[in-house]
């Protein structure tokens, strides 16, 4: 099955794998900082999209404590999770729903072999 | 109705937006040049992007007469035609089945003047 890369543009926000990625790791981390370094991205980075969501949303995708004995945490909230949910089920939406179409395009592509010329 | 930015990974090529563009100003305009140019492309960008899924696809997506009196001309074939409306299927039905999830995070997002404090 092909792959997608699947960005949304809503009215002050983009939307896509980079950031869904971000908050999956964060919940499974519990940390931003070790989120942003298992996707190759600086601290800053990976703080700055966590507070771009965090501001285009009603309410927060990610609370976090900075610092202190365990160095600090961080949560995906109810709002982040719901971001998550939401985002996979478009990008399935489209695989399954678009699978026909998607068959179709793949059916009319070269093998990829095909430009192995026998000796 | 926000707007998608939704990339195809096949083995072997990437279908996008950039290309699926290009095609239709291709048949829109019988010109590589004139379609890449609309697109703020140089001529050997969008012919490497003609070369790119001609060699990708079974049969060629653009034919094409280079030079002569009327400066060379071109033409999406029916595989073109069908790469078109192929993508433009998967490209609506992830908008159509997706609705709902879309209006989910739409629903989410603050709203866009939200960030401006009244005085």
């Amino acid at each position: 099955m092909p792959r997608l890369f699947l960005r949304i543009f809503f009215d002050g926000l983009m939307l896509g794998p980079g950031k869904i990625e971000l908050l999956m790791r964060i919940r499974a981390r519990g940390s931003i900082a070790a989120a942003g370094r298992e996707m190759g991205m600086s601290y800053r980075r990976a703080w700055s999209l966590v507070e771009e969501m965090n501001a285009a949303f009603v309410a927060p995708v990610v609370t976090s404590t900075r610092g202190g004995a365990g160095g600090g945490g961080a949560r995906v909230t109810a709002t982040g999770e719901a971001v998550i949910s939401h985002y996979r089920a478009i990008y399935m939406t489209a695989l399954s729903h678009g699978a026909q179409d998607i068959a179709a395009l793949e059916g009319m592509l070269r093998p990829a072999d095909a430009n192995t010329d026998p000796d």
